[in-house]
């Protein structure tokens, strides 16, 4: 009841379906970070400890497929732990298939998510309590954040990175 | 007319108060980020060439400031070339200090900045044309970028960075 009323009195600031654009468009862009690496780059180059950047691609997919589902269904895996190495393709290729198809799980499963649905406040994978807006932003900003580190990864590799505006 | 019949019918992903809240908990972590750079590291750390992690603030510094008065008013300054380095204090707590001052005309200068302001299209800053609400979210998400390239600089220094769930 509470959820509903402040809804309807919130003033918009971007409607579900241009943040599917805006989420679909830096996703565009980490694909093309992808397809940057040098094959075992990929796989294997890390700065000051970090994870080679399949893994943090794999982080990526592992939040968003089912991330996406738990969004319209408001069913979420519980996850204890993640562990992004277990089903992560071993070539570039693999990883670049699996993207495209979560690309599109992601577009088929949104219009069953509703501005409702984004309001509510929910256990996302069984143990992050918040608003699904910002469980959504979270999603988002996580791939942003990890990408801007594969652009570390290949400036230092002597790689130029896509433009970061072009999605 | 044609902007304000497509924005009644929109479905709200996340309102304005919402996403000031989001922005802002993003721009403590950033400042959180900043803090923990050494003095000397924070202005002329470097791998791969890219700029120090202060010039990388300075620019989202540049970029919010004029970037909220020009949402709010319309009025956008036109920028040919951002140089972020001529206005850059020179110390860590002076950069801090500046970052305070922005974080206070963002919230102050928010309110003025309406529903309807952020669906429509606007040339920011005399040459990046796109929806208000999209640029907004280019401000954010370059943060995000920007400061995910902070961490990297952070490890390789052997300094464990801020939780990035923390806000």
């Amino acid at each position: 009841m509470k959820t509903e009323s402040v809804a309807t009195s919130q003033e918009l600031f971007i409607s579900t379906e241009a943040m599917l654009a805006h989420w679909q468009g830096h996703r565009n862009l980490t694909r093309r970070t992808i397809e940057l690496f040098p094959e075992d780059k990929l796989f294997d180059y890390s700065i000051g400890g970090m994870r080679p950047f399949a893994q943090l691609v794999m982080e990526m997919i592992d939040i968003a497929l089912p991330g996406v589902e738990g969004l319209a269904s408001g069913k979420w895996e519980k996850v204890e732990e993640f562990d992004h190495t277990k089903s992560m393709p071993s070539t570039k290729a693999g990883l670049l298939e699996l993207w495209d198809k979560v690309t599109k799980v992601i577009d088929e499963t949104w219009p069953r998510i509703t501005s409702e649905r984004f309001q509510q406040v929910e256990v996302a994978f069984g143990q992050y309590e918040n608003s699904n807006y910002a469980t959504l932003l979270y999603f988002v900003d996580n791939e942003i954040h990890h990408r801007g580190q594969g652009y570390v990864y290949l400036r230092s590799l002597g790689i130029e990175p896509p433009f970061f505006w072009e999605r």
